[in-house]
């Protein structure tokens, strides 16, 4: 199979799971929405069970032999130093070793090497490759490479171009559905979303997850100019699932605020709107505090990070503020992800139901 | 507590203490002047007993115990390839992961994040962590930054700007407490240093710590420009210790050689002069080997690397030069540091005790 | 013993011995042919034992412990990802910890150390030391420097300027006598070599090593303007092996195409032509896949990698083509270098034995 069918049977869901999935488990993880509702269920219930084994002395040195001996690759064209952390960490504490190569420049591209060529010759001494890079396509290029090699390999995208981030939106679910434990989960929740969402991939990839479970509507705070598009919007309307827009957090809240189960707010990324632009997020999607007695308390904020002024410090002992959770659900579930590619999933669930965890 | 009330409280030795440490153990590690003598001489019978440990073939599995399973982040934003590789050879000695963040322009910094929010995110993956960085209070932020967090870590400075390195002042004590063990450790003992005392931070601090011993006079020879000023003075005349300068090593020498315990030699660091100055150390503060008969065989010949030209080759034969031992003694030394900061310390001693060690 | 000294000593192989075994085993590995055919057939025989032992639940933990607790410094002044990688692989499989320093100006050289110093420092904390750099004499020094203080480590050469990379020569060794094992091995072998042989250190460290074998001839096809000098034809000349020369891979085909056991062909190093010069190599040197009816079926196909036109993706399929088990034969020659250093090859090879491996 050449590279553009691969590509194009990505489309299809059925393709789609035969080629990323072995055996009923993920194989490579290259798409957010290659992930179905009992997917997500079982890498958040591991991601849960890796949590609280790391905490229970028999359940660490249990949690340290899942990966051992075996070589993990951070191939990062595109440097991201809290991302890569979070693989490294997620991966050593399933007792992985992982090596970051973040200098694409060094290797043998120069020489006029293709990137099939310099993806198999690393991945000959690896055995599961994370990459980030700013091409659209590296990662699933390299998952086509290496499943045609006569060693393939697991490919985990970290991030590719602007198109997908599929494991800030599964850590994104995760902290949602963990927030959510004692009010019957993501079901029914109700969601405003605050930034330039047109063009913001975590926002995107998270939003298509949502529709995995049975939502009504999401509200939207966004600029202008970076409203969602018909891509994005398509769906949402297949699904009968309305998405209100609103021009400001303030009109948002106005709107809808009590009603809210969670606030998902970003940064705008404005240095994608040229060198002259500063950083620094408007005032109309910012979240201000004077905004805190329109909301409940029980609302859940998010953000991805890194923020600029959109979220203040002042949010930080809302008791719905969940921001550094998110960072180290982001290792947990990336965690779940590399045991559930390495077939120990359900081990490390059992035994955290064994040890009553 | 705000910033600027954390780095002030940090002058008084009882709010100090309380800020710094936890439990009696060192928790933060920002300023060589935190350690009373107690834990000086703690410090340096937990690295001889490391150091012992690690020849032997039960100590070298116990050790890799000690912080098995934790992880370190080294976040060095000044590069020092030696440091750095120090204090990764002291983490993984104890069984600790070590790992390496030196460009902080690749993280989320550029794109409009506060420091505190790229030191918390990045910790969130760690146990510890040890930064270097060129701006004098990186350290204390990021100690107070996460002394505020939910997950407070302890912060080891490896180096502040111009002003901190307090792990090479341990490293050097403890290399002096272990060249004077035949005669009775480093109190009363007489030192000669050499170089821009002014504004080495290794002499400063060293210089700092002798101040816990029982020593009646120290000797300087340093360039007319870089003399000590009264910061570096007044603590000294505060406890009568003289400082007797010299404008050369050789009247330095001529005045008191024999009478030396020890020399404490350093590069004059001319790059902080201007970018047309040379390396290199003018002659009157070069530790010529015409100088050899001045001064006794068991004068301890000190140098913190790099040198230039100011001890040349020909003293490596010298029964006093432990240059090499310092740079084994910093790895020692940090360990020390960070199995004390662990909760291991009294264990890793008494094993060395108990194996006759 | 001065530098220059140590250096031409090693023209001298008695001399050279001593200087490089310690005890009858490979201490420092600086030269291709400081191997004689006894010291290649026990260093494939660990070879095979280790990728073998690799794939055996009790094999495999048997590695790790090799060197476990040791530390290894992968000094890369000069990039190479692919070597780098293959010697951590390496060093992990036995259970070593390796890190990589690969930028020396972040170092003290900056400020005006000596490099002998530098390499002292940075190998204190360091069991082993394996180091690239475009300097013909780094590895060399820095094995003087070490073999002449009080902590002597080996060192290894990963590649040293343009003039030698033993162990890419034994890893072509390596997957030489893997290839012909079920045909007498390498002895009277026919071999062609194709690409720029006079200033390919792949092919010249490679060729020096097939003079350890009985080889009656060896057929060169390269461009007229880098076929060999004297220096690499003299020993075939003393050992009364004749070097054919050809014009082209057509030429060299047409002549003895049935004849030949084996195909190494490389890239034109044409980045060193100048920097106009664009890579590619052009027709005559390409290994066509019309040839492909003129060899036999059982001819080995080699390539050291990168590779740009010269070895069409079309040979793939041929039942000759080990260019990707090249690239893993890396890996497993440079663990069986290791463990040889480190002193565990027999008992590597013993376990195998037992296994009935």
């Amino acid at each position: 199979m050449e590279f553009e069918a691969f590509q194009s049977s990505l489309a299809d869901p059925a393709a789609r799971r035969s080629l990323l999935f072995r055996d009923g488990l993920p194989f490579h993880v290259l798409l957010a929405h290659q992930f179905e509702r009992p997917d997500l269920e079982a890498l958040c219930d591991t991601a849960t069970a890796i949590r609280r084994l790391d905490r229970h002395d028999e359940g660490r040195p249990f949690l340290r032999g899942v990966l051992a001996e075996r070589r993990i690759l951070n191939l990062f064209a595109q440097p991201s130093t809290r991302t890569n952390e979070s693989f490294v960490a997620a991966g050593e504490k399933l007792g992985a070793s992982v090596r970051v190569v973040s200098d694409l420049r060094t290797s043998s591209f120069e020489k006029g090497e293709t990137v099939e060529d310099s993806v198999r010759v690393l991945s000959s001494f690896y055995d599961m490759l994370v990459t980030r890079h700013h091409d659209d396509d590296f990662a699933a290029r390299a998952a086509w490479t290496l499943s045609r090699s006569r060693r393939p390999i697991p490919v985990i995208s970290a991030g590719s171009g602007r198109s997908e981030h599929p494991t800030q939106a599964l850590l994104d679910v995760y902290t949602l559905r963990h927030s959510f434990a004692g009010r019957g989960g993501i079901d029914r929740k109700r969601l405003l979303f605050v930034g330039d969402i047109a063009r913001n991939r975590a926002i995107r990839s998270l939003a298509t997850l949502l529709l995995r479970f049975e939502i009504d509507r999401i509200d939207v705070a966004c600029p202008k100019e970076h409203e969602p598009d018909r891509t994005f919007l398509r769906p949402f309307e297949e699904r009968g699932v309305t998405v209100a827009l609103h021009a400001s957090v303030a009109d948002a809240i106005r709107a809808v605020g009590r009603e809210l189960d969670a606030i998902y707010i970003t940064r705008l990324q404005r240095e994608w709107d040229g060198p002259d632009v500063k950083p620094g997020t408007p005032e109309p999607f910012v979240l201000d505090v004077r905004h805190r007695s329109a909301i409940r308390d029980d609302c859940v904020i998010l953000h991805p990070l890194p923020r600029i002024n959109e979220l203040p410090d002042a949010w930080e002992d809302h008791p719905g503020f969940v921001v550094w959770r998110q960072v180290r659900n982001g290792m947990w579930m990336r965690a779940a992800l590399l045991a559930t590619i390495g077939g120990a999933a359900d081990e490390i669930v059992a035994l955290a139901g064994r040890l009553g965890l």
